[in-house]
């Protein structure tokens, strides 16, 4: 039997992947949440039908997510993320000997569970003592957070904000003056701005109402093969620290990230820079 | 009617790309040859099933082959085009004033043709009266390049090695050598080396059977959404110049090229530096 993982990147565009064999397919309370293992890719994790990571290329989005904040930040030790319940994000994380406690905040209780099952690659992360996961919307989180228990670093890891998935109230400008508010001195706070080739509007928008709320914003990218077009982006925004400049050494084994892919991963296209702010082009053209 | 252009990236990985018109559809003495009107990216052109060069984002491809050279060699005023029948990667060289004159090679005048038609964005370069095109093998051209009628900048822009098309003779070693007869002092040679996350032994093996006849060799990449994974390189070697340094400045628009994109296409993430060989990786570390 010849099984295919379809994806409609776009009215016009679509990626299909052979699947081996269907390791999980239902809905939870939050949206529909399927696992194939994909003869390229490995296991692969699909929300509402579009692809949020694979066994095989999660690497790159998940070094990049947590490495260019807890490497730029002078003193990360508290770090908090909302979304990332596959548990990869986690794993980049604690890999940093100087973070002390994560606390992930997942809406959705059936992704852990089935990437406990599913991806234990990713998974791995819940064994560490430093992790807290809750079970709760992260915006309602922020707004809860009781002062004096702000983090150095917040990651959000969800689904994207064109969906009608639970990603979408943590693209919204609300939620980002929570996030500004749970930031220590210096902190610094990264964001998935998407793919955009398929989604301009996203990191346009991000960027641009960032401005309004943080000191500091800046935009960087990389590669993701397995989202359309390639091309992904991240803002990454704070209370004055740089987030361009690695100040701690990564010691481990990386596959993406390293101190130049850091500095480079800054470096804005002429066809990215004109989505974001004059004035982040010029802070980051420096 | 849904019509859709179904790419077959591997036996596990499909593109497709919605329809809207068959522009030209035929079979040439050397491939298959078809140009469709994307929903996403206009017109479009596939040889032997493969997208090769879209409207919509031909700008990158062309733009990183073309101005990294020639920004790159202190003097070059004779450019040689292996390939590139649809014209784009001209037009890009053509550009820059300071080159006096481009002789393209390509195999097959029915690429020429359709490109005339159909690539119009891409074909304006064939008016230009510094261009003198030839259909030859570029091969045996470079066989029969007579002593003194050599090149600063060679460019091939070519199909894959992997398939059965014509380019497979510009990836054999036989071709370097010929490449570095046709090099005059200082010169550069580029070539496209394919999309590392579907053909990895593509930049691995050039790269390294280039270091058996290029004193300088180097890799570069870019993101280019129509081909498989995004994730894009190319050669870069030669005779003494080091690629990876802008010397002239671009003073026209550029979408996806600028001076410090240049620099920084140079920087290898860890899984792309793993392909290269070690040299290699440690030249452009510096």
């Amino acid at each position: 039997m010849a099984l295919w993982f379809r994806e409609e990147a776009s009215p016009g565009h679509r990626l299909e992947w052979k699947v081996r064999r269907v390791l999980h397919s239902g809905r939870s309370a939050y949206q529909e949440i399927t696992v194939v293992e994909t003869e390229d890719f490995g296991p692969t994790l699909a929300l509402d039908g579009i692809v949020q990571t694979t066994a095989k290329d999660e690497f790159i989005y998940h070094e990049m997510m947590a490495l260019v904040p807890l490497t730029a930040h002078p003193a990360p030790e508290r770090v908090l993320i909302i979304g990332g319940g596959d548990g990869g994000l986690a794993r980049e994380v604690l890999r940093c000997p100087w973070v002390r406690e994560v606390t992930l905040v997942e809406i959705d209780p059936e992704v852990v569970e089935v990437s406990k099952r599913f991806l234990p690659g990713h998974a791995v992360s819940f064994a560490d003592p430093r992790l807290t996961v809750r079970f709760q919307d992260g915006a309602r989180y922020l707004e809860e957070l009781p002062a004096g228990e702000a983090f150095d670093v917040i990651l959000v890891d969800s689904t994207d904000p064109e969906g009608e998935g639970p990603g979408r109230t943590l693209y919204a400008p609300p939620f980002r003056r929570q996030v500004l508010r749970a930031l220590r001195e210096g902190g610094l706070f990264v964001q998935q701005t998407g793919t955009p080739f398929y989604n301009p509007d996203t990191v346009r928008e991000v960027s641009q109402d960032s401005l309004a709320v943080f000191p500091v914003v800046r935009v960087y990218w990389c590669v993701v093969p397995t989202y359309p077009g390639g091309l992904f982006t991240f803002l990454a925004a704070g209370r004055g620290t740089d987030p361009s400049q690695p100040r701690r050494p990564v010691t481990w084994e990386t596959r993406w990230y390293s101190e130049a892919v850091h500095r480079a991963s800054f470096v804005l296209p002429p066809l990215l820079a004109d989505l974001v702010p004059r004035v982040v082009q010029v802070a980051q053209q420096r």
